[in-house]
């Protein structure tokens, strides 16, 4: 046994990328309690408080509303396979990893995708889904990615929902890493199909996907001519369990139920609109504080949850990257696909939204950037962000 | 708030239904330990740990071993999905659930599925797969499963194993309910593809599923003319998360990776042999008990880590059950499909293996049965499942 360490203890990170973000100690203690069989009464009303924090999390009245065994990507899979049938044609929004992804797994299921495309960094433009629209009068489904966590863009869904709603196609929204930090409206954008990640902006740990189907698409999947290619994924059966009938699918992941029922509840306790209000708010001082520093943002609409800033000319990103982590044991994201090696992408997600992490961030950042011969001053960094945490306080 | 209890505290139960079996403490507690990033170097290294615990309990050197971000059935879909084209032949062992369950998924993914059936309760016989393989020569791959959940049922792999061998098809087995408590000698049988769930004999909650496929079933997915139909089981993705490459896929369900690592390492430090000679030693014991009650098991061949026995005739099942839970917090699991109604399966599994178990399930089923006017001894099933302990003490 002697190249495995006696005490199990990895070390303690500020997880301040793009997800996983820092769980709190009591979704940990949470997930740790005993294990339950997933039949067993006590695990199944644990399930019904479950569904009722994400239909309040996620703004919905779906029936259709469950946690999928697995993680934000196969949320995204079981949205797009359950509604997909092959040749039907789909708009999938691309402008990021997660929007090509949602092409990529929609093609895999026989979709005739066309992509509504921008640069990374640009939000999709709204006139530009109406064109598609317009162009495509057979599209069945317009997916979406909310909050693209590749290149930090919040995408205009408020827009683009009711382009969608009058062209009358279904509307599939990725919320990964918008749910439990920036509104996501269900039911007000019409939304069909809505997916998360329990990891982001809910603070726990990774394994569970939040997915909600609206009556519309419910109808579609009983309808379907062709059986979901997914049986693992497969809503129709899915529902039969997480519904009143409670027949057998597949174990559920117990423990993560327990972790992800918790995270909700503190989602609901601390209020929607005060969450919200709470990440807006360290974001803007994070933003305040960096553009101080010369660091540009790269989207032309920036999520409140990710920060995706410029690297720095000269600068070393996966030196300054791995310093953060190895000195002071804080991660950050890299860039990835267009922006590998010329992004940082900054976290401020759920429990990790907090005054403490901005202050931080700043002057860690500042300091490694000052040892890299780049003329940054941490002081006036501060002074900028807490020029905004004190309008934020007078404002509330 | 008033709807939520305001400790989360749910209840203490002994699992010995079909799985998720009792976790021990220390899985718990790891699983609970901070989360890192999932391309933290430190997780990275907690993965490897993971892989080559997985490749000892799976008595395996297949580089492609891997944990799926899924339970057991995302485990046996990620396997069948990677192997099967559409049109490829396949023959499936059919006598429970799951054997069903893999000739279902099979199907989905385009296979032309031959089922080597065998009725409720009975082995595959070996001379039945040698004979579907003379019959349908272009067999690509035969699914077996080798611990059948809904029946108790352990098939003779080693027979089939050679069979397979000798044809040249690749085999592909589910392990579900034998890894970690009955021998699963992976390159002993030259199996192409396994995969098992981690809430069975491993004893960690549900969440994961361990996989290996042989080096020759990483050519054929190599060598696939059509894309996997599912994106986030494509292998051939996957192993570049988990190989060196390091390519980020998806998000890791980090702390069941941390839960499944110290599961194993408990498999591992306990011994193979001595374990399953411990699962071995309980099963008879209980057996020799639950027999002197006259509960007959219904497998011509018991699994250790599973006891499937008829429920006597004028007992009420669902009521013996509910008592069983709801007076003594012990958990077994009720029959499925034909065995509805007629069988009660009776888990040691794992952690949940142990002679206080045995003891413990007879004196409370026992004591039961006699409130349902059915006249058995506890004294005499505890004498003779006594006798196996003193027995097998004497043996060690």
């Amino acid at each position: 046994m002697a190249q495995y360490s006696s005490t199990f203890a990895p070390p303690e990170r500020i997880l301040m990328g793009p997800g996983p973000s820092t769980v709190p100690a009591r979704v940990l203690q949470a997930m740790s309690a005993p294990t339950l069989g997933h039949l067993d009464p006590a695990y199944l009303a644990i399930m019904d408080e479950t569904r009722r924090l994400m239909r309040q999390v996620m703004a919905t009245e779906n029936e259709l509303t469950m946690a999928i065994s697995g993680t934000g990507s196969a949320g995204m899979e079981a949205c797009v396979c359950n509604l997909v049938e092959p040749g039907d044609e789909m708009l999938v929004g691309v402008n990021g990893v997660f929007g090509g992804r949602m092409r990529d797994v929609a093609e895999r299921y026989g979709a005739q995708v066309h992509a509504i495309e921008a640069p990374w960094g640009k939000s999709i433009d709204p006139a530009e889904v109406r064109r598609m629209l317009q162009q495509h009068p057979r599209t069945k489904i317009v997916g979406i990615v909310h909050a693209e966590t590749s290149t930090g863009v919040w995408q205009p869904m408020d827009e683009i929902a009711a382009i969608v709603q009058e062209h009358g196609a279904l509307l599939l929204v990725d919320c990964v890493t918008s749910l439990g930090g920036l509104p996501v409206a269900t039911d007000e954008w019409k939304a069909d199909a809505i997916y998360s990640g329990t990891q982001k902006c809910l603070s726990c740990p990774p394994g569970l996907a939040p997915v909600t189907f609206s009556a519309r698409a419910a109808e579609v999947i009983r309808n379907r001519k062709t059986k979901v290619t997914s049986w693992y994924l497969d809503a129709s059966m899915l529902m039969n369990y997480w519904g009143s009938d409670r027949v057998y699918h597949h174990t559920a992941p117990i423990n993560m139920t327990y972790a992800l029922r918790e995270a909700l509840l503190m989602v609901v306790e601390e209020g929607l609109e005060q969450r919200y209000a709470r990440h807006m708010l360290n974001h803007r001082a994070l933003r305040a504080g960096l553009e101080s520093m010369h660091l540009n943002y790269l989207p032309d609409r920036s999520l409140p949850t990710l920060n995706a800033v410029a690297v720095p000319e000269g600068v070393d990103d996966a030196k300054v990257r791995g310093r953060l982590l190895n000195e002071f044991g804080i991660e950050i994201g890299a860039g990835l696909g267009p922006f590998k090696g010329k992004a940082w992408r900054i976290g401020l997600m759920g429990h990790g939204s907090t005054q403490r992490n901005v202050i931080l961030i700043l002057s860690a950042l500042g300091s490694l950037l000052r040892d890299q011969g780049i003329e940054v001053s941490v002081d006036e960094a501060l002074a900028a962000a807490n020029q905004i945490f004190r309008a934020g306080e007078s404002n509330s």
